[in-house]
């Protein structure tokens, strides 16, 4: 054991997936604490919470565009098995855009019919997806990934990221003509990735995740 | 280690676990911030204290409600080995519940005697226990779970994780009549749960583990 | 692989001590919340932080009151290998009492003259150990401990652990007298284990820790 | 199995890490709660966000300086293999500090033309880095760390971590002349480290990092 001791610690990402994931469940959570308890006569409670509606709707839009981030996040790191400075760093800025939704959010909840807030918020969405690209392909490129990744099948990982901010690109624009066809938009790839794909374990042949070494698992 | 290195990360449930003890962690400790400090002169203060006794017992009802959902979860969690993206997501749809607990809490708090808030509050822990059905069925049927468990064990489970949605779906009709029995009622399996069941450790013979691989254990 | 897959997950109290890291980071967090930003003119600026000083004061008792149970946690389990039904619960209880802090911190702060807040401050300290006892000492007579503790190493450390509630639990009373001298006797404990003990490595001899298997590593 | 059960477990700064990566995610998440939807009419809401700047700013600059932080404490508890009580607690006063910092900023965005508000917020650093100084000049002088590290290699990351407290101190007089000037201080070594050093993996020859056992990996 005493040999054991003097050795570094194994798994130079865990405390990268460690205070991501703590970020990501703060994100999560914090979400709610935007839907404040009517200050009302309980006779008028259902009124109330009707009005209550936009910031219900949009803290369900939230954690699962937020669930929908992690989940990429999740799936990147299964296949990145070292970690370095620039990495740490552009992952922090990823999470610096994670952290930032739940003011976007609250925005959107309170100015849904403003092209300008639902902007913000595609925006946000948009910067998120980016900075996750940028993690990938600095990992892939630098040697930090797991296994022989072939450079066709990194360019395919970062296309599929790039669907994200291609349509919310287009909501942005959207957003001017109808707020809610924008916001619709940006639920949408979520929602497509959760559906597509075969009813396989992670790893397997879906929509996100890597092809070869975890594939085998 | 060179060897380690490129293989892909083990145990595939274990960010999946640790976001999820993030958002309960963070969901627990959110509870208290519904308890303010009353703004009342000092010797009037026993008076306002007793006034914020519906909030601090909210806050504990929904503190064991919350640690029965991760104690579930917890031993749920022991009997699945692996993770794919559809087990992400209906995991990922019960942590929406969870996280919406202190904003039900909070109404609960406030609207103790209305049979809208009860009910609110109620249908939440109903979702829960649903979503937390949903998971474990979609695992134990797609083979996500250890060791070979037999079509009765996994019926068994979810048996026993539906007693407390029909415990509470009795209790929506009941807070018409009473809401302090309906919340009385909320709280009755997670009270069974703790005190029925033998002196054993986890995984041996009691109301939530799995039988199996566990109790070999 | 295939044969690792399919045994239960190792390490029983992993999770355990994962929520509880969790419940833990977020009290000690949340505590900055009570430190209000003050409302005025930047000219007076200095003599608004003065007024803050009640609560800036308490913010760093609490920390430190907070790391201390954490600690204990800490070097508890460190002797604790499997985990069963009550002992989540016993543990859940120690953490309602640990949520509770940042309320208790608040109201301390804003009430620090009157003996009513400063008692229920105190009173919630005396839960938290009370409930650390009970954990300990349910695990050490069902035998979820590591290696073979005499009867008399865990009254030893039962003992240890009730040196905090006996002096708070004085100061219950003194806080009617002086709150001062109350709030000052909340912090001996944990000064006192601080300076206490040898310079040793976390398992050696010291207040805390518990004897045998830790001090061979 | 049997066997494994009995020892001690293994790792003894991994709930050490955990609490403070617990810490340093709700730390960096609490930073947005600063940032307030604005309280305004749909049409003059881009003036509304204009006023919110400084609040946004300032989110980033201590989102910034936080991840400089955790990313400083996880290079060097990379090089910590073992704890006591005393490294503990050291480590409780830098969280203790970096748990400040969401006040700290609050106080920056509410009058960032204020010295005095600025001082605060680089005093609040200064101490961040003297107690990160210290919790390593304590392990590395205590036999906690990895490896044969010599003395001139501790007192070089030692020199190092002195970097920041410097040139904090220096911005502290500078903010009475120019609040911005002392501001963006704050921001130069962050921003330095990132910049400098080789494109190498964690570990190696980099600014942060530990010379010997790490860049062996």
């Amino acid at each position: 054991m005493s040999k054991k001791i003097v050795e570094p610690k194994e798994n130079a990402t865990n405390r990268l997936e460690a205070v991501s994931d703590g970020v990501f469940a703060v994100a999560l959570t914090l979400l709610v604490l935007d839907i404040h308890v009517p200050e009302t006569d309980p006779t008028k409670l259902l009124d109330a919470l009707i009005r209550l509606l936009p910031h219900i709707l949009t803290f369900i839009l939230s954690f699962l565009i937020v669930t929908f981030y992690w989940t990429a996040h999740h799936v990147i790191f299964n296949s990145i098995h070292r970690s370095d400075r620039y990495l740490l760093w552009l992952n922090a800025f990823h999470l610096l855009f994670v952290v930032f939704l739940p003011f976007s959010t609250a925005m959107l909840a309170r100015f849904h019919d403003a092209p300008l807030a639902v902007d913000i918020y595609g925006f946000n969405i948009i910067l998120c997806s980016l900075s996750s690209i940028a993690f990938w392909l600095y990992a892939a490129r630098n040697s930090l990934t797991t296994g022989d990744l072939s450079k066709s099948e990194i360019a395919m990982v970062a296309l599929r990221l790039s669907v994200n901010p291609i349509v919310c690109g287009l909501a942005l624009g959207i957003a001017f003509l109808n707020t809610t066809a924008a916001i619709l938009l940006y639920l949408a790839t979520p929602v497509w990735y959760v559906l597509t794909g075969p009813n396989a374990a992670a790893g397997d042949s879906g929509t996100w995740q890597l092809p070869r070494p975890w594939r085998r698992r």
